[in-house]
């Protein structure tokens, strides 16, 4: 077993050992080196400490409201101590010049961080994992959800119930920074977000590797609490507008629903994947 | 009893019967008739569906954009042949001209209302619902919340879970229009939103009212699923940053926490309210 391909439990990474080094690896498209503004910026107290808590994540500049410079350096500090030292600094600016760096109604609370994007995780590595993990993995796969909001809320949930990574389709996806970032409140640094061109094909491999695939579905007849996905489970969630499309509902093993009630608007999908993951583990919560 | 106080099960509108009417009602602070843009405004499908389906809401425009007249006039016909026949009609505008009216980060769908703020519920009318309410009454008190996503997005929880209302502090608590609309996604036509001056007296009132009321709480060490709330009970969840003020905080009969992590950033708000609203009724699902 290769022992040294274990992601350790607890850690802040969320790239598995053995994967190619950050600054090494290609940039995604339409993340190249020299992409553009938005793209380029995480912000937001929890966004920025995690990021620069995260060993994987090479960082270019640290930009705080002027009066934060003594907590910015002595994160910056600590951050340097346990790594190879990324980053060229702190800068403080006044409250336009930080606007002005990063997309209007962006809510920086003050921080933000210029950085190069993580090597993106692949299914391969979140296969791997589980097939060494000792307990239980649980995998969240996103079907066409693609407000940043969500995805990051998702990830967030996905950190705190200890969850192995969440699975999204590569087209339409938004990018993993600004908005996703700081709706992810850290958990970008922490879960693996897996980006795949066919979802449909990405559950086909999930089964082979011994995950049961549940769909959540307003109109399922079983709820989730009834059903044992056992050690290994794919949570499938759809688009609040459309649902799950065929080619990916008909991949589950099982459709389930949550107890709300029926005639009203159903859950927005970051507080579903909440509820969803809290079923999976309440009655063994995870380390 | 008095019977006439009592709201149906499922009614779409919001207001107990008994209040006085939407239309003669007055205008909150802040909220009056000459309010300015971003306050007049409901936009998006399900916020602007919901309130054309409500019939305390009086409303003045829709506007939609030009392609979707159709659906509108019979959406409009139909809430007209249920009711009092408020609002001026129908208008299609292209996308610049919808967008001129709404705030410049409008996620509008193609449909905004100009509406008048609804009756304001106050705390006695719930406490008045939960008396002669012959099931379960379960409130949400958010303390200090203050992101309108994250106040819609309870909202829309606590109308899928059934909970007879959220409360929330009136001060800086976001306007009832707008991205909490959206967030709500119709739920702010179903579930009163009570805005109360004082929290911890209205946790006073809640448990003289017979509600056991339970703060949620990462430190604590008692899972909410260990927890027999009874009958009536209030859910208290804190802002993100902060989590709940101590005078709130000691008003709580219990203080319960959700088993996600301890070492990494909590749950979103909304995420856990929805956990744990889930948790309440997942062995009695709301009717």
């Amino acid at each position: 077993m290769p022992t040294s391909s274990r992601p350790e439990k607890g850690s802040r990474r969320h790239r598995f050992k053995g994967a190619p080094d950050a600054g090494a690896g290609p940039p995604r498209p339409g993340q190249s080196r020299g992409r553009s503004g938005a793209e380029r910026w995480l912000y937001g107290r929890h966004a920025v400490a995690a990021a620069l808590n995260n060993p994987e994540r090479v960082w270019r500049r640290l930009v705080v409201l002027a009066g934060e410079e003594a907590k910015a350096a002595a994160l910056v500090a600590q951050a340097r101590a346990e790594r190879r030292g990324e980053g060229e600094g702190v800068q403080a600016l006044d409250r336009p010049g930080l606007g002005a760096l990063l997309p209007e109604d962006a809510v920086h609370q003050g921080w933000a961080l210029e950085v190069e994007p993580l090597v993106p995780p692949d299914l391969d590595d979140v296969l791997r994992a589980a097939e060494i993990a000792a307990g239980r993995s649980i995998v969240l796969v996103l079907d066409q959800v693609t407000d940043p909001h969500n995805v990051g809320a998702v990830l967030r949930s996905a950190a705190a119930f200890g969850a192995a990574a969440v699975i999204v389709t590569e087209h339409a996806a938004p990018p993993s920074t600004g908005v996703l970032g700081k709706a992810a409140s850290g958990a970008l640094e922490i879960v693996p977000l897996v980006r795949v061109v066919n979802l449909a094909r990405a559950l086909d491999r999930l089964k082979e590797a011994g995950f049961w695939c549940c769909g959540l579905d307003a109109e399922a007849p079983e709820p989730l609490a009834a059903l044992d996905l056992g050690q290994r489970a794919a949570l499938v969630l759809g688009s609040e507008g459309g649902g799950l499309r065929r080619l990916v509902r008909e991949r589950c093993d099982y459709l389930a629903r949550l107890p709300t009630r029926p005639e009203l608007p159903s859950l927005n999908v970051s507080n579903a994947a909440a509820i969803a993951l809290y079923e999976l583990v309440r009655g063994s919560p995870p380390e």
